[in-house]
């Protein structure tokens, strides 16, 4: 009968659609230009040409050849051209094998929980995080559990993780750059998380004869959104990374539903995994990626992305607002500026800048108290039209 | 840790991959024209010309307005086009409120089965049945109950599906014209099963106080695909209709995932299953359909589909396999004839058949014995040139 628990996830008014639905309602009272609205994470910058003339290449061909159902992994050329990019890139001997493209990032990490859970497995998320992760950890049947992140620089709190690992730890996601902070985790700081989940392994191992190790879950959609700072190839630190990807931020192609999960074929166990994760593919609904943009990806598949735009309005963003006495994560990628609130509760500061017109998200929907997330990814004048707004409000506060 | 459910589901060689892998092997040792595939349900016909036409537009409007995310709905002026077109056709009044944009027919089915169906409940599938179904109703945490369809027309048999109604019956799963009989149920017959599944509703009600419909899942993906037939608009017969639609069949489109699931917004009851599909939606990791494809589906709603190839492979090989003696159900629509294997066990037939090169799918595949599925969306020449294997195969069956 009607499930209750679907009804109640469709029915959950998302704060940030909520927010975007109250701007279009302000901007059409007092006009678009006055309205400051920082909840979005739509790309800003358009799809790069190379994107046009790949389709239209495609448009030559016949329509059976490019509109037709490619393999349930994708079409195998595509899988060869995500791998050797990869390999070009990180030095890596992945082929084909090693890839299985998904309906988007969201296909990508939904996939990849079903596949490396059981019901009652405790999937660990660090907090902040990107909320729709508890919803497919508790659709797999598994048990979301946070863990803070170091709350000055948002990076993963190693020795935090190790503390919440337990018996029935199955997963640890992690997610950099970070929505929503804009952290992106060091070397060093990966490094540590590795030991941990290599400690923890060992030990489960000898103690419950226990031989699955504890999967590192990589997302990564703004891999190629960063601002001069290393991004380090997960896998080559942990063995039981899998990596899940999208071209929703690097090419703009969010409405598309184009990514992928890596799982690099290096034992038994991957290979057990990526079977899984096709499992899981079937058991949900997806039959395979859209196959034009497949092509798409494949054409494109070393196409930089113009991060140009976003790092000038991160400029423009973070030297206003630091003079103005605000403080804020130094964002090394992706396009949100953490920004601490002005006072402890931050839906009331968000109540608070809404006054001033100003649209931010408050950190509750990312599972902590007294941030906002600014989303920079708008035309430069909302930022430029905006300042003397975060101005006044930072006044209001005293500062 | 690795869920054995995804794995096997993963592992699992699908009967129809595995013919046309031997296929393609048969074909690179003896010539593909010598090898018959008719194992695959890929439409020969090409996407018509409007599809290409409409993509060329989209290409010149700026690419974030074409490849952003659309609302997880779909872009309400698709979802208007959608229900104007249905308006047009079978009288109704629909609006967007009554149509979610999904990435294809899977996953038209796998929302709607979550939404309408709780751990325990049981779905009724109309044998011999698109094998997925069980997959999906089985995510869903529901269980398959398989009820079989009149062994000669290939109609439901509403009397066999009223004996399998009980108190956990959720929904029952139809599929007209259907895949894999190409059967196309009749009004009369529709209207029988409407009367069982109102009756069971009442009883149900007046017994157990239990206000909840049976929900009847009318999956269409064929809708277009037919020779004549009369498809009935099942809303208009049944009030707690749900129909699941793709325009792979119709536009030729399998591979880039675009269809809808309609729920006629009459009732709160109604209101709460639109709900229910968006949260499962949302649940399994689908953000929103594809949106250049959703632009082409608005463009493409009213181009009819180029039924006449198949409706030439039809006759072609009907009239071939009647002379011949062979037996099978008249094809209403889709592109499948069921043809009664010349023994009792259709794989053994099928064996035989292979060494004539003859690649039909047995009926096993599809939960019930005796029969094979000849998948003539194919090129004529292939259906021409198999017609003296055929002969010889039924000669050797002594026909």
């Amino acid at each position: 009968m009607i499930n209750d628990t679907m009804y109640a996830r469709g029915a959950e008014s998302s704060v940030i659609r909520e927010i975007f639905t109250y701007a279009n309602e302000r901007k059409a009272q007092i006009g678009a230009e006055n309205v400051f609205d920082f909840s979005l994470g739509n790309p800003s910058v358009p799809a790069p040409d190379e994107v046009r003339q790949s389709i239209e290449r495609s448009l030559k061909l016949p329509p059976e050849q490019v509109h037709g159902y490619t393999p349930a992994p994708g079409a195998p050329e595509v899988r060869t051209a995500v791998a050797e990019s990869l390999n070009r890139r990180f030095g890596t001997n992945y082929t084909m094998a090693d890839v299985f493209m998904t309906v988007g990032a969201a296909a990508s990490v939904s996939c990849t929980l079903g596949a490396v859970t059981c019901p009652g497995d405790e999937v660990i998320v660090i907090a902040p995080y990107f909320p729709e992760y508890r919803v497919w950890i508790e659709t797999a049947g598994a048990v979301c559990i946070e863990v803070l992140a170091d709350q000055e620089t948002f990076q993963v709190d190693p020795e935090a993780v190790a503390t919440a690992i337990t018996d029935r730890t199955a997963a640890v996601i992690i997610d950099s750059p970070n929505n929503p902070t804009g952290a992106v985790y060091t070397r060093e700081n990966l490094e540590k998380l590795a030991d941990v989940l290599e400690r923890a392994n060992a030990e489960r191992e000898v103690r419950l004869g226990h031989p699955q190790p504890i999967v590192l879950i990589s997302d990564e959609p703004y891999r190629e959104i960063t601002y001069g700072a290393e991004v380090p190839w997960v896998p080559s630190l942990y063995e039981h990374t899998v990596v899940c990807y999208s071209y929703s931020k690097s090419l703009s192609l969010p409405g598309e539903r184009v990514g992928w999960v890596l799982v690099p074929q290096v034992s038994e166990g991957a290979r057990r995994v990526m079977t899984a994760v096709a499992g899981t593919a079937r058991s949900l609904g997806f039959v395979c990626a859209p196959s034009l943009f497949q092509r798409v990806v494949m054409d494109c598949v070393d196409v930089p992305s113009d991060v140009a735009a976003y790092a000038r309005n991160r400029d423009l963003l973070t030297q206003a607002l630091s003079q103005m006495g605000y403080t804020y994560v130094e964002p090394g990628g992706a396009f949100y500026l953490w920004v601490r609130a002005l006072e402890p509760d931050a839906e009331a500061f968000c109540e608070r800048a809404r006054a001033y017109e100003l649209l931010p998200v408050p950190s509750n929907s990312f599972g902590v108290e007294g941030w906002v997330r600014v989303g920079y990814c708008v035309a430069p004048e909302v930022i430029e039209r905006s300042l003397p707004a975060w101005k006044r409000l930072a006044e209001d506060y005293g500062l």
